[in-house]
């Protein structure tokens, strides 16, 4: 389960950052990077910029750059479990699952207001079926702070 | 009840239209805008553009921008019925009562894929205590189609 | 599309409320009846009594029982549409599908304390795919008061 | 911060105890019990018996069972904040702020089929404030399975 196409895991890995940061426009505006990622889960980063302020007395995030960014994180990782059970299939039949997934609905908590000089979210699966995938997931401050939670079903693909 | 600070409650809803639009910098990244507003709920309008797209095989509205666009709605809804109550109030004190508000949680349904020139989204008041608002939102297409739809609790201020 | 195994549809609703009614051991401890059911919708009936309350002191209907009868409803909602699709297949094929279907996610909005001599639920469908029914509902006390809103997401079997 | 109206937290906790499960009709009725109770947490259990059974095809745990099973654990939880907090208050104060309190909304994610000899319930606040509570919530069956998981949003009283 370590190499697809002929190629290992950890360069699909790389592959997939790559597509997540420059081929998705809106993540582009919003400056959403891949920290890390591993077969498994995924660290996505966003750093506090002007743009990205939702209430302009408190200067904090904006709730919208919070639920974008925890529904891609949970994305993701519902993304990393069809791709390590698709190892053996072509790259047309993954590439045909990826782009039939999607978010049925989610579910954010707004626990602290979103300040901080950047922001690193992750998640766990909660449940993996063949039809949908459940993911919870969190966001943190550079200091460590909870700033919000999340669950998010998906369409499996 | 429709006047505040001397002013006309038409008035307030101008100032209230022209800070969404001016004042919240995310707001004004995504190019979101306040179609109509009246003392009980507001239509929200969203072009479709290039930098909103968050699938890019598929050239449709990302989820996250969905998010946004939903929360925001709920939380002007919610804002009105504040607004309606202080009118007796000094200025001071609403702008303070309404930078207190906030989102506590939110539910977003996301029903068909984001296709569309521009998008509308407007909702309804569930619950409505001293405490908590509970809010009803959808958004649909220009044609009419329905997008997402949501469920948000805010912080009553 | 008005006949399935030789019975008209009306005919398959009433054994469906039948099944509902006597063969759900849970439901039945409840007292939760079908009070009508169209090939589109249902509307589910529950009466107040003592052994539904859930604050002793304001003798109000548990929110574990608005929970109950709202995911019940929303399913029920989501069945209606698998057997109109169905009308051409066998009972074992029907059967099979419908046992395989079951509630993914539920977000339940408390509006209202259950004060109420009896309480009706009803909902819609809002979403409609292969994979998943996703499915609004609202409970309303015998005097038409909102009591609860849901929204759950059903694997569509 | 460990006594009150002269008697000792752990005394509170015990009186909590014998109110939740026999002075809740609906509890009484399906069987909730108090496994155990602290200053921060509780752990719910309940029975397996043939009158919870959701799907008579396939003998598992009504999901109304795991709703209410989820949605009082956190409700407990919510309430123990509450009562720390309020330590130095008469018997009369602590009353009134704790019957004031209740759910505003409560997701459900349905993990595994409820199959089990008894299942037990716990949780963690997520948010606590002046206003609101946030609690996340799991059910296990007594083979260590998760069944499902819960995040609700309380009045704070």
């Amino acid at each position: 389960m370590n190499a697809m196409l002929g190629l290992p895991l950890e360069t699909i890995l790389q592959m997939m950052k790559a597509a997540y940061e420059d081929k998705v426009p809106f993540n582009a505006l919003l400056g959403i990077k891949i920290d890390s990622i591993t077969p498994d889960t995924v660290v996505v980063r966003i750093d506090m910029k002007e743009d990205l302020v939702g209430n302009f007395e408190k200067k904090i995030l904006s709730g919208g750059v919070i639920s974008t960014v925890l529904d891609f994180t949970g994305g993701v990782i519902a993304q990393l479990q069809v791709v390590k059970e698709m190892m053996d299939s072509t790259p047309e039949e993954l590439l045909k699952r990826l782009t039939g997934m999607g978010t049925i609905d989610m579910r954010i908590d707004f626990i602290r207001p979103g300040r901080g000089k950047y922001f690193l979210a992750t998640g766990s699966i909660l449940r993996l079926g063949k039809k949908v995938a459940v993911v919870r997931t969190e966001m943190s401050s550079d200091e460590g702070m909870l700033i919000a939670a999340g669950t998010g079903t998906y369409l499996a693909g």
